[in-house]
């Protein structure tokens, strides 16, 4: 077990990063929402959501669901992005504090690990509203239990 | 404040079943993603969701974040069916724990409230995978937190 | 994996009542505050804790940390109680809700097992406040997540 | 409603560190435990727990309840250390991840701001166990939801 900042983590699995992209790109809900990669390093995963009508709530903002859906995901592939290769991870658990109304013109999540184990990981995960001119406002913040298994055989 | 089993809240406006079908139609997200509206009774809101791989993550089952989505809606408007009127509610956080894969013909997030008060209100959802043949299987459970305002008018 | 009623829970661990009281009784902690076992039944666990000014806030009802830390216990003993001979099993994360102010003569923290799993259990916790005539106000409830490990002997 | 980093929290209460002072000592149940206070900035409240038996749970680390009660506390106080004269806080729920066994000589709670608004404060602590040398290991994180009421008189 360990607990570290993410600057400090180191992959275990030295195609980490296409193991990343293709596991957001095999999820349907991602696709739905028009989520997409952004920056990505060990231990440290960002998901982008601009912002649309057909993610929002009744006044126009995010819904919330949706922010936890891309705060789920970046803080799942946080902890993805360190693992062996062949091992999977699934979210047991998050928990998400909404802090402002999530608008601008797109969102950015940040999914950072905060413990890389076996068998439970930890990852936490804050919300951007990121404005046209790049200014960004924390709009939401996330804490994730992970649990990693031996992956099944795509065949 | 008032903490009570389900079955007791009494709406406080006349045409909360309207006004709860309204707030839903009114969500681009829940559009989105193919969600519904199940059974609805004051402080107990059903919201249903076909499994279909658009909302579904890597391995077939639906995606743990578009859970949240459905359990925060049907939390937050198991709220909404006993507020005021004229009173609109806000999710500040929620917590999801998923306890199965989430498979089946369609979830049902079965979200009720625990307890009504100004300005807070707290509401837990129970998430269920349906089979074809009506059996149920337990996949995930909330807790949220509400805050209620005074509505803007929508004029 | 398990999801089942409180009510089906199977204990694997034919001294499992003993085994809880023991390390229930193995916790300075638990002394400390003046917490006691209640009714135990396999998956489904009480800790009580008389209401003294000891356990208090500033405005004299139970301190919501103490609430969190008998929920935490009595959530974590209903996991345990179904757990093989051998394996202990350790709290990863728990949320914690307040509903109402935890005053009465003492609170009664009923935690009940949702998952039983390997390596995850995930068991919920609702926490009351008793009356001196014996009824009950729902003050609080919580969801955990628990992690099992092989224990390492008491040698 | 303000989202900033904790550095740039405004007190609005000239007296605030002596109102947190008071506070902290008005509450059994800090005392019970051993609990003091550390550091004290506006919007970041440190709460230090001496590691003893007394408040450990069956394998010596201290006991993750007793670490949510000064998670709690700390987040708490950051959230009052801004509030207005007069306003008093309650802690509406928290989730506490914990990411190591808590040892060490002393545990430090360090409670930071992440939103002050009415009626919903937000906040986070960080929890470190700190070693005879000095040395720190963060061993939990909590986030925390707040509310603010108008004081009841204490006289």
């Amino acid at each position: 077990m360990t607990v570290a900042p993410a600057a400090e983590w180191k992959p275990r699995n030295e195609h980490w990063e296409s193991a990343v992209r293709e596991v957001f790109a095999a999820q349907g809900a991602l696709e739905l929402i028009g989520a997409e990669l952004g920056e990505l390093a060990p231990g440290l995963i960002e998901v982008v959501l601009p912002c649309t009508p057909r993610v929002a709530q009744q006044h126009g903002a995010v819904h919330g669901g949706m922010i936890g859906l891309i705060a789920d995901t970046a803080g799942a592939l946080a902890g993805f992005s360190v693992a062996p290769a062949g091992m999977v991870g699934v979210t047991v658990e998050y928990k998400l504090s909404l802090l402002a109304p999530a608008r601008g013109e797109r969102l950015v999540a940040r999914g950072h690990l905060l413990r890389a184990g076996n068998p439970i990981s930890v990852s936490a995960c804050d919300v951007y509203g990121v404005a046209e001119d790049g200014s960004e406002t924390l709009v939401a913040t996330a804490l994730l239990t992970l649990a990693g298994s031996r992956g099944r055989s795509s065949s």
